[in-house]
């Protein structure tokens, strides 16, 4: 991230496992607003403040938060109409590091296209932050900016080889996302957390067709 | 780089385009040492201690050098015998920034199979250092680290999915590394200057079978 200027661009975070694909799901069902924070014990005070709490570390759901880092926690109807305060290992931190962005949305396989539809309605240049693993890159996230790198051709133009071998991977992996996953480092210690259901939930195109944008520090429906 | 302890692992530092490249033609061909030198002031200072100095910036040959970037430079026979004092924009900074690792190799296309078989008659752990483009990651690097570590296989412990990631495209791109690489952004700056040539000449695989290896802050063939 420290390479690019996001001032001037458009920036699109995604934790597909699974910081944005919850958020994706909480908003599409009924959340009005959600508060990425990068700070644990911060987020877990916003429940005096009447918010929803939803706490991760590592991979699991962290001590005192009301909901963890599962997108079926976000399909049920205590989420209708509430404010959700959201801490997890990587994506909100991704989200904080590029808050200065012209614009912020958040995505995931859940809303590509939604999200690629409303690039192409913008000037902008585009910036993919892809939130990976405690500054690791990975693989999903990476996959995630190759289908929608993908989708924005021919306009895309590249800074570096960054989106096209994102492309290039997903190109490969596009028949068979699951199967192609399951090689990955991250996917291993989820599925050792016995969360394979939530994979491939967050690996479905499309199911929802909503852009959240950060405004005012809030993550709301445009 | 930030991420990973040098200090208990084999590195293999590559610029494909084209510092390693050269490194690694020169010492094949008759050059005794390269000290690479991250400094371009320092290195051309060299020449008054007997040294070849050799500068690149921006992939041209930089002003006051005797030699630049091209591994079609290495061939001659005014290198035999000598000592080479290196700086390029991002090889040469690589090594630098990778010095205190426990061993320090330096690796290209031309001494693939070579590199390989060094690092599997070792048992530490293995980091691929690939110098990319001011900071930035690039395809030819990365393809090359997709070779070694294909080669390293099933050995390769991976910490992330960098190396996982490297693999599928170079098994991508293997049947015709000119055509894939032609895509690139460090190829299309490169072939602005003209060096197409080049390019082929350091995509060649097994030219050569020498491992260089930095001892006491020179390069030289084991």
């Amino acid at each position: 991230m420290h390479l690019y200027d996001v001032h001037d661009k458009t920036v699109i975070v995604v934790d597909v496992l699974r910081a944005t694909s919850c958020m994706v799901t909480a908003l599409a069902n009924g959340a009005t607003s959600i508060i990425p924070m990068a700070n644990l014990e911060d987020c877990k005070k916003m429940k005096a403040s009447g918010y929803i709490t939803s706490g991760e570390r590592n991979g699991e759901m962290a001590e005192g938060f009301d909901k963890g880092n599962s997108p079926f926690e976000y399909l049920s109807n205590d989420i209708v109409g509430k404010k959700i305060a959201f801490t997890t290992t990587n994506g909100t931190q991704s989200i904080e590091k590029a808050k200065d962005a012209k614009e912020l949305a958040v995505g995931s396989f859940l809303n590509l296209s939604a999200i690629a539809s409303h690039l192409q309605s913008r000037a902008d240049d585009i910036l993919i932050v892809c939130a990976g693993w405690k500054g690791h890159v990975n693989l999903e996230d990476t996959l995630f900016a190759g289908a929608l790198a993908e989708k924005l051709k021919p306009v895309t133009i590249q800074e570096d080889d960054a989106a096209l071998m994102a492309i290039e991977l997903y190109q490969q992996a596009k028949n068979n996302l699951v199967k192609f996953l399951n090689q990955s480092s991250h996917v291993k210690r989820l599925n050792k957390l016995n969360i394979h259901k939530d994979m491939e939930f967050c690996l479905t195109a499309d199911k929802y067709s909503v852009v959240p944008v950060l405004v005012n520090d809030e993550l709301k429906l445009l």
